[in-house]
């Protein structure tokens, strides 16, 4: 453990920080940040401490902060103070929270999932926006899912945008990433039901007989899932979208499906 | 009608353009920038034209771009050529889509809306981002809703991105902005049930009792809604949070509503 006071903007570990804003750094570090008192408690409560606080100079006392600078010195993590300038250069906000953290990133290999662990998991396909990625970590603990596989090329979940939308989700669910073809090997090796909104000989979502564990794919925001991707699902739901529109925003289409799944599964 | 080519950063009709992505210009002229091919057809198909068409000069020729440019002259509207670079200025985009349109605000009094033409409405009190705003327009259309209406200070529904969140559905659902008084008044002086998600006295929202004209209303995205809101509803239902976080992203809490109330009106 460390403490450290910075007040320049040239120092290494400025520049470090600020790195894990860009994702070609965070997959080099293996690390990411995340901003905020709320979000950092969240993370506490769920048994996640970063390896790294860091707090401005001047800051308002509170009796979170405290519980955390206390946590993290005990666990052995670096605690770091530097001006609220140098802070909003990190933060990249001209409001900078009055703390940020360093956390190493998670194992995000599909073979740590334990898929009774949970009766429903959402799966993403090229999910770019890393808001809709941060809503579905949401709420995918609000419906009581196991976590969030992510398949193909999306967004990075360990993006500060990503994790912010989160809203402490990332330290609550479990994620893992994985190509197609490798969450088909993986899927078929056990129990497991893939489901996914489609027009393609579709059940209406309201009457499916959704079944434990429950995989819920939402696909590109733009392209929705390929064709193939769809056929591989054990079943096609379909949503009523009585307007102009012939999608859902993907993030409110997991929602919905999830919320349904959740429905029919507590009461069978 | 005019047609115009434009090659220079300097001329006064680019600084208007771009001077539409600002809120008080937007307010001051009563004029709002909408971009992308899909968006401007989407617009069209609805009968709204842009008052103003800016095109890229050698763009790729569509047969979409050539419907709009035709619908556009034909009513009236000025057709504007110039410099991609400039574009993406406008735009404020590396990569512009080959074509915006400058459209006239629409009319956002609550007198406007018609509440017997639809079940469900869509309300949203002090929502500040405006891509959630977008999305819940889309989610709107989705459910057949007639609309949002906007109370106390949300972001602005005609900023670039709440147009480009709503896929369109800024053109085919209505949109009010209103105080809180103001809206009670108006709500109260016909029929119509004011919902919202509460852990005050809830009702489970699978088992709640909605009725038509059904005013599903989310609140602030962290703040959630103030508590003598959550009191002047009708019905305050729950929707189930089995894990940590005890709320849902807004858009998301007013799709779950949206799809639930939509089931329970179309089989009443």
């Amino acid at each position: 453990m460390e403490r450290r006071t910075i007040t320049g903007f040239s120092n290494p570990l400025v520049k470090f920080l600020r790195s894990l804003r860009d994702k070609k750094h965070r997959k080099r570090e293996k690390r990411f940040l995340a901003e905020g008192l709320r979000l950092l408690t969240d993370a506490r409560e769920c048994g996640v401490l970063p390896e790294m606080l860091v707090m401005a100079i001047g800051r308002d006392p509170h009796p979170l902060l405290d519980a955390l600078e206390t946590a993290v010195s005990a666990a052995g993590g670096d605690i770091v103070e530097m001006d609220v300038e140098i802070l909003a250069k990190v933060t990249g906000k001209d409001n900078p929270q009055a703390v940020a953290g360093v956390f190493a990133e998670f194992d995000t290999r599909l073979a740590n999932l334990d898929r009774a662990s949970s009766p429903i998991w959402l799966v993403a396909q090229a999910l770019r926006d890393p808001g809709n990625l941060g809503t579905m970590l949401r709420t995918g603990d609000a419906v009581g899912a196991g976590g969030l596989i992510l398949i193909d090329d999306c967004a990075d979940p360990f993006s500060v945008e990503a994790v912010r939308a989160s809203m402490g989700a990332i330290f609550t669910q479990k994620l893992a990433i994985a190509r197609w073809d490798e969450f088909q090997e993986w899927l078929r090796g056990g129990d497991g039901q893939l489901v996914a909104a489609s027009l393609r000989d579709p059940t209406d979502y309201r009457q499916a007989p959704y079944a434990a564990p429950c995989f819920l794919m939402v696909g590109n925001e733009s392209q929705g899932l390929p064709a193939n991707y769809e056929e591989a699902c054990d079943l096609r739901v379909t949503i009523p979208m009585l307007g102009r529109a012939d999608s859902l925003n993907a993030a409110v289409a997991g929602a919905v499906l999830a919320y349904e799944a959740l429905a029919h599964l507590k009461s069978s």
